[in-house]
């Protein structure tokens, strides 16, 4: 799919005045344009501004709360929850990791659960924002199900998303990010806008038989990372997402697509560990310098240019789009540029 | 290989006495016997008493040190170190889940390190400890070099083992358990004694070339399980185990087999959540039985027989090893008996 370069400051206000337009308060149009944006700026094309149309829909419909502020649910000492309240996800799951970090600041650990929340795009994000402030930290969540149990051919697990975030002294953070699916459901998303094959391993057909089609797998199952192990981290974290914090889990989860006038009321869960309780700061950046060091030095296999670190290869388009831009598939942008003229803006107004 | 099954009791003394012969203080060789039963009581040959020649090896050679007690290195609320003080992991592993679970019983979550530590067989025994105790944790730790970063052609990172341990109301607990490479590496030592093959995608050869060969897999690389997200879950792991605790990290840390006078100098990360700070521990029994029951309900694919949950086929065999004894391979079990006999111990006296 053909991808365009577009200005960051303007698609940021692009995004913001849709979101505004469908009914969102400004700041929370503010936060759920960023977690896109961190995504498409980062080549992450699957959890970026594509979402902007069905995140619309669902405002509409009442799937997402316009309305809603995230509140602390409860609070005891080094825990907390945090509700949605059915609003956007990205809005609740940013003030999680802001409380999780003071509450780290105190205790050296702590822990915030997300309740009654709806889909919070890049995890990453988040784990980026406890990096930026110095501490590392865990963010996971539950989703609408999309794989089987491991041997089975019904869906009952979410591709729950995990992702860890680590300082590393002066230097962009290690970000890793993953789902607990074989691919990421948007990846298939974007496959098949583009035409293309998805790789074996990824999905089953509604049968239970491999497919390469992303129509297929869209229809039938997503397959867990390495097999029993991706279904065992997808499954805890549905209770540590899910149970825990009195949302929703397996298959009570409503879709995010078919359904769009119901609240997903996933939930999300967030681990922040204070390095200074642990090792001197000063030392724990000398001590990261030498893993990482350790690490650039590998001779590459031959078929391989560089070794990248976690998160790397996204910091690098990052610097790639604060030059030249952020990239946007051009069929994802046309839909978006549709959206807001449904909504009565002009997109020549932002993005020239 | 030929398995025999063993008495239990048998074999837990005549471990004990092993270990107590070659300098291991009693309760310390109780809780390294009781780590390596866990394994193979639950058909988890790859982590059982396989070790028991290392160990003693490592004991006499002076890379594990057999007067050694854990002790409380820092401790700041709602997190500590312990250190292991170069004595065997298990005994320092249990002491920091111990004292994770009284911290996480004040502050909802805690974080234990163990600095200064060796070999802790596998992760789920300590997991399964605090799910017993009502807790959910998290254990995981570093280990000598075995994998190259993604990508690379040079050892830097351990095969770092990952479980989570979930309780489940009367039933027993989920217990996940992984090696963050594509296979354990007991699991190819396994295979090599067996004279079988491992799967392709688990290990290259020295030349960077994949293999099926157990033998020319010891002698290369292990690859991540899931490419990119295991290299990224192993390098996370790093961070806590190794950095964090002031211990050896990445390609610091010196063989276990190859250099079985030098302490490892591993490390290991704990955490343990109180899951009554979030939800009413009722309320989470009752929700944890409609998620499994949720799963156990699947219809399986055409394959496969039944459902399990993680650790289930494992508590299963447990349960059968109760009944009939522990299951050993015959050439395991070979080799303990000839090192009790360079101790001066006569198996019969065990094992009848």
């Amino acid at each position: 799919m053909d991808k365009v370069r577009v200005s960051e400051s303007g698609l940021q206000k692009f995004c913001e005045a849709i979101l505004v337009a469908a009914g969102v308060e400004p700041g929370a149009a503010k936060t759920v344009t960023d977690v896109m944006l961190y995504a498409d700026m980062r080549g992450v094309e699957s959890h970026g501004i594509q979402w902007l149309p069905i995140y619309t829909k669902r405002l509409v419909a009442g799937g997402v709360a316009a309305g809603a502020q995230a509140s602390v649910e409860s609070d005891n000492k080094a825990t907390c929850i945090v509700s949605a309240n059915d609003g956007f996800g990205q809005v609740a799951a940013k003030k999680a990791v802001e409380v999780a970090i003071d509450k780290a600041r105190e205790y050296g650990i702590a822990a915030v659960g997300v309740a009654h929340s709806n889909h919070i795009g890049a995890a990453g994000y988040y784990t980026l924002k406890a990096a930026e402030a110095g501490f590392i930290s865990i963010v996971c969540g539950n989703t609408t199900p999309l794989m089987p149990p491991w041997g089975g051919k019904e869906l009952r697990l979410g591709s729950n998303p995990l992702s860890i975030g680590i300082p590393v002294g002066d230097h962009y953070p290690m970000i890793i990010d993953m789902a607990t699916s074989a691919g990421a459901r948007g990846k298939i998303f974007i496959a098949d806008k583009k035409g293309e094959k998805i790789p074996w391993g990824w999905a089953l057909d509604s049968d239970g038989q491999p497919t390469d089609d992303p129509k297929e797998a869209i229809k039938g199952f997503l397959l867990p990372m390495a097999g029993p192990k991706g279904y065992g981290l997808s499954l805890a974290i549905d209770v540590l997402g899910g149970v825990l914090t009195g949302s929703l889990f397996g298959k009570q989860i409503p879709p995010l697509f078919g359904k769009p006038e119901v609240p997903q009321n996933v939930g999300h869960f967030v681990i922040v560990i204070n390095i200074e309780h642990f090792i001197e700061k000063s030392y724990y950046n000398h001590q990261i310098e030498q893993l990482i060091q350790g690490i650039k030095e590998v001779e590459p296999l031959p078929a391989v240019d560089r070794i990248y670190l976690p998160g790397e290869i996204e910091y690098l388009q990052y610097m790639e789009s604060k030059e030249k831009g952020v990239p946007v598939g051009r069929k994802t942008l046309d839909e978006v540029e549709a959206l807001a003229g449904q909504l009565g803006l002009s997109p020549a107004n932002y993005l020239l």
